[in-house]
């Protein structure tokens, strides 16, 4: 069974096996059909906005996540579900509202093959 | 080895394999003995309320999660973890305490076989 | 395949396969190379503190979850990663910031081996 994943750190990728995940884009594709696990934790640091953070399936929407509490310094957007992934399906994150101030730091994005299909 | 596994952004399952997740009633039945990873994201729209969510194992809670915040338009109350299950074991997610309004959205609730034992 | 995973609600573990979960030192120590699966979520009962929790790979963080909200009775610090893990390896929580009042209650740290390397 070939089995690939990724995990990122932003800027900084902890784990890539089978170089799945094209770091410039920041999207996973996958190599084969399958179920995959996906989970992020995006941090925002203080500011006055609130942000969604979309895991999007090629274009589509899959499921959201929310941080928006004004007094707080960093906050977490996350959330996290397993996902039937065709072949050559992209996976990624978009920042649906709000921004990042600081960018991507502390935020996490992981992925990998519960089984193939 | 069989493999099975659910997850759900409630009133709409993502991916059901092996059809071991009631839609009905919510709950996952386990098909074999063995342990599984199990995480939930229940989001709280704005209201007044502090919710606490809990992971039922039959009728044993086993972990809980909490969202409080009185200023925040959406809050997630999220946890996970790995869990034993005896085949024909369920697993559910229960509303300890305060009400969602306006459903179940943006929710999620993920299960896998982790080994079967 | 030799398959290792420990999951911990604090003072109680609820998996731990392999007995790789070291439960006095809270550390997990990992008994082969791979790419694990690592979550947790930190609760924080009400107080003015932030709290800041790393996640150690013996002694270099590898992520941060906060929690800061003032006004909040209870709040997680969560989040989570897939490791390249060596033999022998040990992975385990550290609180960078803050204090816990009422200790780890309702607090999850789980990890499993994804695949061996």
């Amino acid at each position: 069974i070939a089995v690939s994943l990724c995990a990122l750190f932003w800027s900084q990728v902890l784990v890539n096996i089978g170089n799945h995940f094209d770091l410039k884009a920041s999207v996973f594709q996958a190599p084969r059909r399958g179920i995959y696990s996906f989970s992020f934790h995006v941090v925002k640091v203080y500011n006055r906005q609130t942000i969604q953070v979309n895991l999007m399936q090629n274009d589509y929407p899959v499921i959201s996540a929310f941080a928006g509490d004004q007094d707080v310094t960093r906050e977490a957007a996350s959330n996290g579900v397993l996902l039937m992934v065709e072949r050559e399906d992209r996976v990624y994150l978009k920042l649906e509202r709000g921004t990042l101030m600081g960018g991507w730091k502390y935020s996490t994005f992981s992925g990998f093959l519960v089984f193939p299909l």
